[in-house]
């Protein structure tokens, strides 16, 4: 399996990029990695195994592209190539840290869509208490989605939670202001009956606070307000760990053994709570695997990546699965 | 001043509601407080100072009624009793405990709406590490607002911050998907024009993960998003804390001792991240004051509603100064 990075984009790139895809090679004779970049600046961050390959792009789509723009006038940016080698099939995917609504545009114009799907979707893992974590699917591609997009994203959800998480029959809920079916805006009402009658194992309405408690294994919602929940999410577990530390720097020596004792604790929770470290979110809907990682992605978030998102989704078919469904 | 007080709404009704409400009576000679619903047991809870009065009120509007028929055919309920009041002037303001939907749906049919305000919203006032917090406007009363609605609660939220807060040109954000104007979906992008165009302290868009930092004062979104903004807050930081509680139980006696000593600094930041301490959220838009409090209200929250809330804005004449915005 041959898998193209983008090692361009990102705020840690290229170095975090191509440490995270040398060490997934080092690893796996059986992953073939492209890094697809600035052959000099790449070749000098570390020694490349042979299944390592690097595919020259002289031109880097920077976050603050406009994204439909870059896609069109970059051509030799390395996430057009790289993009590219995935609508040829000389890659079965393509990983990226780089600008989001960039790479959305272009897996949508280079790679194309599922024949069906009109509306993309990111579909990220969020952590849960109950440790498997939850497929949100919309998170942010599209603003404002139909409910026979978010039908749709329930599909692609299912397939997808199935093929990350083993589960014959994810459970999908709903993001809503209440539990009641009568709940919600216009969309969230009309989603909820094409949900009802479908076959997919829906249990329901989901409010926010459930979420981290692992309510659904699939959460359904628009990219507007998916991304409202992931960035408050990520906000107030910011806040709270930095208040943390600021309350112990404060609170003398009490606080300070206090926190030493408690030091593995609150750091495996924090990781617990770290939706990065399941790696990338898939851009579901698009005809090939494109994982979306975050822009502050580390070398072991790239790895994690490739391995839990890329890898599992070439491997298990899954894309195929998708246009099966959308067909039906 | 008298401030009704629906004592059988709310899940600790009605010993939390009376206990809040007497303890204001006690401190407070120049407010008088009526405790609307079921006299004998009102009665029961407690003695009564001489400025709190027990107006008989024998229905009570249950979570679980429908919110526009309970107050149509639940004429004697505590809660279309305490609303009736302000109407006819007998109290200047309500606060209530009890079912969301049917205070918003009393309060429009009863008490009416500020003239030019077709949709009303609820603003409590979100935490912020820098300790004053946040208005936001709307987390839950409608759900398909339009640019125009948004835009007067803008208005109204820039004139209860100013009560509140004591602040003479609050910062007004508009909840988006990104700091940048063309961000959002199609509600965000109008509102944003509307916001840009007006003479408020508009400081642009403002991302979920900046509202805990206190990037402003008041914070405008639709209730639908709003609502989910403040549940996958509370979600958080429940999910974080009952975690900690068991990773420390789990700990050993290292845990047990780090966590003793830490205890007074994370019930510190629990109390910092309770956004209830600041009392109830306003109706706004409603032609009078009316306090909606958490349904699991305690006694200190109630009393906080009243005089945080309830008092402040009766004495400094807001409800008259929307009205005077809402006509220019």
């Amino acid at each position: 399996m041959r898998i193209a990075i983008d090692a361009m984009g990102g705020d840690n790139a290229p170095v975090a990029i191509v440490k995270g895809a040398v060490a997934v090679a080092q690893e796996r004779g059986d992953i073939d990695i492209v890094l697809v970049g600035n052959r000099q600046r790449i070749s000098e961050i570390c020694p490349m195994p042979a299944n390592v390959e690097i595919v020259e792009a002289p031109e880097v789509i920077e976050n603050e592209d406009k994204p439909l723009m870059a896609i069109r006038r970059k051509r030799n940016s390395s996430m057009v190539v790289a993009l590219g080698m995935v609508k040829e099939g000389t890659a079965q995917a393509v990983v990226s840290a780089g600008n989001t609504g960039a790479l959305m545009a272009g897996a949508s114009l280079i790679v194309g869509r599922i024949p069906g799907v009109t509306k993309p979707a990111l579909a990220p893992v969020l952590p849960t208490r109950t440790g498997r974590g939850t497929v949100a699917v919309d998170i942010g591609a599209t603003m404002d989605p139909k409910p026979e997009n978010l039908f749709q994203y329930a599909l692609m959800g299912t397939l997808y939670a199935r093929t990350v998480f083993g589960l014959e029959n994810p459970r999908v809920g709903l993001l809503n202001v209440g539990v009641e079916s009568e709940k919600g805006n216009e969309l969230a009402k009309q989603t909820y009956g094409l949900l009802a009658q479908s076959e997919l194992n829906f249990i329901g309405n989901v409010e926010a606070r459930e979420v981290l408690e692992g309510r659904c294994d699939v959460l359904i919602c628009d990219g507007f307000v998916g991304n409202v929940l992931l960035k408050s999410m990520e906000g107030v577990a910011y806040t709270l760990f930095s208040q943390m530390k600021e309350a112990v720097r404060k609170g003398g020596v009490k606080g300070k053994v206090g926190a030493l004792l408690l030091k593995d604790t609150l750091k495996a929770l924090k990781d617990k709570m770290d939706y990065s470290k399941y790696g990338g979110s898939p851009l579901l809907g698009i005809n090939g695997v494109c994982i979306k990682c975050h822009g502050s992605a580390d070398a072991g978030n790239v790895k994690n990546a490739i391995l839990n998102q890329a890898y599992v989704l070439v491997k298990e078919q899954t894309i195929a699965s998708m246009t099966k469904i959308m067909g039906e």
